[in-house]
């Protein structure tokens, strides 16, 4: 018994580096948000808009899609405990892109996948990467796309240390602020990282700020006010696959000069309906799309003829390929489907932001 | 209450054709069993295996992945209802790749996506497909990849017909036998269709049979005998993910043999484990995967040594392409790996196979 007693104390010692100490993730920059004034830290639409947004908008404000932290660790693993505030599930997207965690890590320069963090329900525990030799490294860990991250730790090596980044990536100033649908908020990436802002604000290194919506992206007048407050380097309005052809002719010109008066120089890109493959055999759906499409074209006609200068539209038939196969559903986009959509937007984005 | 009465037959007369009639699959060519002598339609291992084989080896030999059935209709929409054996859940898998069903229709020569079937648990419906010109078409329907398909019945309008298929594709002489892992099973390809055996029935319109058995590919040599039963065009050996190094030298030329000495012509392709994401930190992964790939290329060289024919072997440096983005975990493929690893393997199959 005291022999087993006394190699269990020398194992532990042994292995000192073996326990991880977790650290609360708030003591680090947290990337992707439009306002600071929110309820929690890892939501994204200010306290203000709390009895003022429709229930189904507000409540998806508080799902931490396009949140990111930052930090530097030379540990030789990366592990994470958080806990999500709805632990809901959906049958075409992954726990893990819902509800997970995924870690990138910057190497020459470049975001390099390092792990993500499979959730076990509301109350979560994973280790995203282990074995690495013990070199400084500079992180960012993507937060749960479909559901609200309510707390995070960190956890390393109890004798590494976790700090503040050094190095500036993404750069922070003048974000990129998107505005969207259910495919926006990262609808149906298999992990934080494949959302589409996800990707582009790796591929960019400058910040990207996510205001998808699922369902949701009506053009309710609040959210561009949210858009404008951002002092941004460019603005992308993908609201079509869920705004109707009535809302669109009502609102979406009123939508844009929210934002267009804060921002009278800032490049703002349209983006049309995707030709989704479902519509390939589906009538009624091939019809709709033409029909918002036509709407949303000629709005933008009607803005570049009453003298608007800095808009750009985005055609949707490169978005998601030619081969049918970028979605889990004919709607909503796979990691394939958002890569594809990260290198049609990187280079219009790349060559306008400063 | 007589006009309401009078309105409803008057609308049930007009949408006559609203009427889904479901009729059982079994009646519809199947594709993608190396043998008909199993327990039930949709499972992939013989029968007279059921005491033979390791109990998780026959298990997920029970599992439908690579699985599809052929039909012809003109219905205006399809539908299904399924159920599956399990009804089981994994964090970084859709359920609808785990249990769903995924519809392909023929197009000029081509296998176009059409729809998926997302799941609701153990018993499902879903209509895959809808609002489509009434005309005859070819449908491919990929059975559930993490899960075993127990009843199946394919859902058409009432006053539309379901047929025989009217045209032999995907050619089903001499197909390609694939032996494998979760990986080679389809882990975790968003829907059915993805997994890049189905992808690559699809480019090659040649029947593929997808041997992949998750986290079992330790070379049982009955499997090897099943291999060998079928009068396949090309052979696929893709265990080395899960064999260990021990367990290749023991049995790959053992295995290799049973199924050479049946098919003294046919190639055989050898795989190389792939470069993981995770193996990019994680240095305990990385030295495994290197003993591993070594073990495999030793057991290539003195094969050809020997003087064997028409075997080839597949380096893993371009399988997952170099961003280390296709995968969800570090190690199983997303949609946007398995289209990476179809588009590398189609070559090498098409240039080879009669």
């Amino acid at each position: 018994m005291k022999l087993k007693l006394f190699t269990a104390g020398l194992l532990l010692a042994m292995s000192a580096n073996a326990q991880i100490l977790y650290h609360d993730a708030s003591a680090f920059p947290l990337l992707g948000k439009a306002t600071d004034a929110t309820l929690t830290r890892y939501e994204r639409l200010p306290d203000s808009l709390e009895h003022i947004s429709r229930k189904p908008l507000w409540d998806l404000g508080r799902n931490s899609a396009g949140l990111a932290v930052r930090f530097r660790s030379n540990s030789t693993r990366i592990a994470a405990k958080w806990e999500v505030r709805n632990s809901m599930n959906m049958n075409h997207m992954t726990p893990t892109g819902i509800k997970g965690l995924d870690l990138y890590c910057l190497q020459d320069g470049k975001w390099v996948f390092a792990g993500s963090g499979r959730p076990q329900g509301k109350v979560n525990e994973a280790t995203m990467v282990r074995n690495m030799a013990p070199e400084e490294r500079e992180y960012l860990l993507f937060l749960s796309l479909y559901d609200g991250v309510t707390s995070l730790s960190i956890g390393v090596d109890s004798l590494s240390v976790i700090e503040q980044p050094a190095v500036d990536l993404p750069v922070r100033e003048k974000p990129v602020v998107f505005y969207g649908t259910s495919i926006l908020q990262g609808g149906c990436a298999t992990r934080p990282g494949m959302a589409h802002t996800n990707i582009l604000e790796r591929w960019l290194n400058r910040e990207c700020i996510n205001l998808g919506f699922s369902g949701n992206a009506l053009l309710d007048l609040e959210i561009a006010e949210v858009i404008a407050s951002v002092d941004a380097s460019m603005f992308v309005l993908d609201f079509v696959p869920n705004a109707t052809v009535e809302q669109m002719k009502e609102r979406a010109e009123k939508f844009y000069s929210i934002v267009r008066a804060k921002h009278p120089d800032t490049p703002i890109l349209f983006v049309e309906d995707p030709v989704f493959p479902n519509s390939r055999f589906d009538r009624k759906l091939a019809q709709e799309v033409a029909s918002k499409n036509e709407t949303i074209a000629a709005i933008f006609r009607s803005l570049k003829k009453r003298g608007e200068k800095n808009i750009y539209f985005l055609s949707s038939k490169d978005i998601l390929g030619h081969d049918g196969e970028a979605t889990v559903d004919g709607i909503h986009l796979t990691d394939l489907g958002f890569v594809r959509y990260a290198e049609i937007l990187y280079p219009l984005i790349k060559k306008r932001i400063r």
